[in-house]
């Protein structure tokens, strides 16, 4: 089989196993235990929250260690459903991933304002910018990069106008983390991430969030994470995904410090979007990324000259390089795209793993102003680091014999 | 280091971390995805459910993952907190793990009604008899084994009364599962547990939940789990946690199916509570169960006699075969000796790890009726399957030798 779904989740890195390993095997302990066998499992964690606070920009007690982005998105909600005052709005982007969005509805409810969407993909923050002027929500959620169209969001502006309005801001950087680099997102005040969408094991991630202040535990009970998240911490979980994280972010580092720079602000970071323009700088060009950038490109060229009528979601905005959300003619519904394609080797995806379970229309591209009928044409292809050209060539061939057939 | 933590956290089967590399390597996918690597992953999280299903004695479908018997306890808490009758009461023992007792206090506040517990360290079954004469709460709350102490609850009784009166209870049973059978545990309505006490990894864990009616997600999000847990599941975790189960079960059953039966409804189910008479029963008699009590016992015999001074708590009440909570002599309090035994190389505790990072008394030697002087003079040493004869030994060998020169 050749994977396509990498956004739904990873497979896990050889370092990220042998650090689970490891971990299993030196620190046994539980690290609130009082003895040596405790200690050590603990000082195993405290550096694994130095190494992951590196790579975000910010302070090692910022992180709090949790069992995926899932329950750090809830636990945001959660803490700003407890403290902040009854009244006062969420304004959450219309695009986010149900993880922020129906557990917004849950606590929030009328209270909750969704962010429009450009039919790039791209939220509006003028509409942001318009609200601020005469109103404060209690806080503000945009993603930093979209899990069903890869479309990258105007995090880093939304930041600053939540600092110059004092409103805290909540960036789920799920597919972002281990795709780019992390540095600056340590900035928000919120960041969730997940180990298992860039090569780390399932059932572990994490939350920055403010050291200082109050934040409201969404797991009460013993007082880990200083008292931010009861329950025992997952050692080897965590180990392994900061070793996964690290190899990723050393191969995003290494060829910028090598000097390759020509690509840079170019196509991943791309300011072209007609509808909101932006820029996603700094993210560094760095030739690992833009190799895999340039076989997306192709891919999505071939693509629209092989199949007459498919059309790429969000073209015309910038995109994270492994992310293809691919309308499809209409010679065949999504479902069967895919059961063809699996039984050809390849796995893709009809859209989030979350959402293919169910039978809406996907509430990201409907947001986009796609009609039902266009999302039950969607197809998602999400490379990895280590999908090579051949896979994508090999991709485009099934498709196009694929399309003869119908 | 000889290990005496193994309440806090057991060190990992070898059999679970194999089915740990072997899903990893296998069951690469999401189990919410639409392709053959996906419905693999599904295929073996069903197939880990009916494997506990058939331990708990449920349906498979009662069975919900979870991150641990933290996030479990914080489910159920918050499930009745959203759905219960806003003027409803939480029932819940007073000697409780702090990821039950905390998170009811958040959840129910001044509608939290505490169980009260003897000073054999067994809760008063007559207390829960006699209110539900009269009234009803939301559901009671009440663990299968206390963590401190080690002393069993009666938790059959306690599911007795609760379907006679339409009450739904909760039972705990982190530190009971995979030490004692679980066979019955399923009857009750909420069961939770925890991988990392019985030799799984750490950061997986179950809820046991009804299948039929509503049960409230405490995670918001994709439609995993079906809606009642979002976040992409811990596959290779899950497999891990079955297989150590199973290793426990396995080791249980075969013992009594060889009809060693003869030490059955002794030591670890004896009834010989004076304050509380009730049977734990059925619970078999194993030939490696009924040695390792015999070894606690001898400890304790020995201990009692080489360290004048010295009591068991709870020793009139039925107990685990694997915990001792020592009151020890006046002459030193509990963190030195943690820390002396440390030195001479045994990992003991001074209580449940959660608390042990506290200052505060335990809540569970005060319900006992304990004082807070007593309470700071407590040390737990908790072994597991793995623990030998001769570990017993050497732990009292050092205790002696720290006796004597104190």
């Amino acid at each position: 089989m050749i994977y396509f779904d990498h956004n739904a989740t990873a497979p896990m890195l050889p370092e990220a196993r042998q650090a689970w390993l490891e971990a299993a095997e030196k620190f046994i302990g539980n690290p609130s235990s009082p003895h040596r066998i405790g200690s050590r499992a603990d000082a195993a964690l405290s550096d694994a929250r130095e190494r992951l606070a590196s790579f975000l920009g910010c302070d090692a007690l910022d992180i709090v260690w949790t069992s995926g982005a899932t329950e750090a998105s809830n636990m945001v909600l959660h803490h700003f459903a407890q403290l902040a005052p009854a009244q006062s709005e969420a304004w959450i982007s219309a695009i986010e991933h149900p993880c922020v969005l129906e557990t917004a509805k849950s606590y929030f409810s009328k209270r909750l304002l969704l962010i429009p969407a450009h039919r790039s993909g791209v939220i509006n923050i003028h509409w942001i910018r318009e609200r601020l002027a005469h109103s404060r929500p209690a806080f503000i959620a945009l993603m930093a990069a979209n899990n069903e169209t890869g479309v990258l969001q105007p995090w880093r502006e939304a930041l600053a106008l939540c600092r110059e309005s004092g409103v805290p801001l909540f960036c789920d950087a799920t597919q972002w983390i281990g795709k780019l680099p992390a540095t600056g997102l340590g900035e928000c005040d919120f960041v969730s991430g997940s180990a298992h969408k860039f090569g780390g094991p399932k059932g572990v991630g994490f939350l920055k969030c403010p050291a200082k202040g109050r934040v409201e535990p969404l797991l009460y009970g013993g007082k880990q994470e200083e008292g931010r998240r009861a329950g025992t911490e997952n050692v080897a979980g965590v180990l392994s995904m900061v070793a996964a994280l690290e190899i990723r972010e050393v191969t995003m580092r290494r060829t910028r410090e090598d000097g390759d720079l020509k690509m840079e602000n170019r196509g991943l970071t791309q300011s072209s979007s007609s509808s909101s323009a932006f820029s996603c700088s700094p993210v560094f060009g760095s030739s690992a990324l833009t190799q895999r950038l340039n076989w997306r490109e192709q891919f999505e060229r071939q693509l629209l000259s092989s199949l007459p009528g498919a059309a790429i979601i969000g073209a015309e905005a910038p995109r994270i390089w492994h992310t293809i959300s691919a309308l499809m003619p209409e010679a065949d519904c999504q479902q069967r795209w895919v059961v063809k394609l699996d039984k050809l080797g390849f796995a893709v995806s009809t859209g989030s793993a979350c959402a293919s379970g169910r039978e809406e229309p996907s509430h990201v591209l409907r947001a986009m102003g796609h009609s039902t009928a266009d999302t039950s044409r969607v197809l998602r292809f999400s490379s990895g680091w280590e999908t090579r050209e051949e896979d994508w060539d090999a991709l485009l061939a099934a498709l196009a014999k694929l399309s003869r057939r119908s």
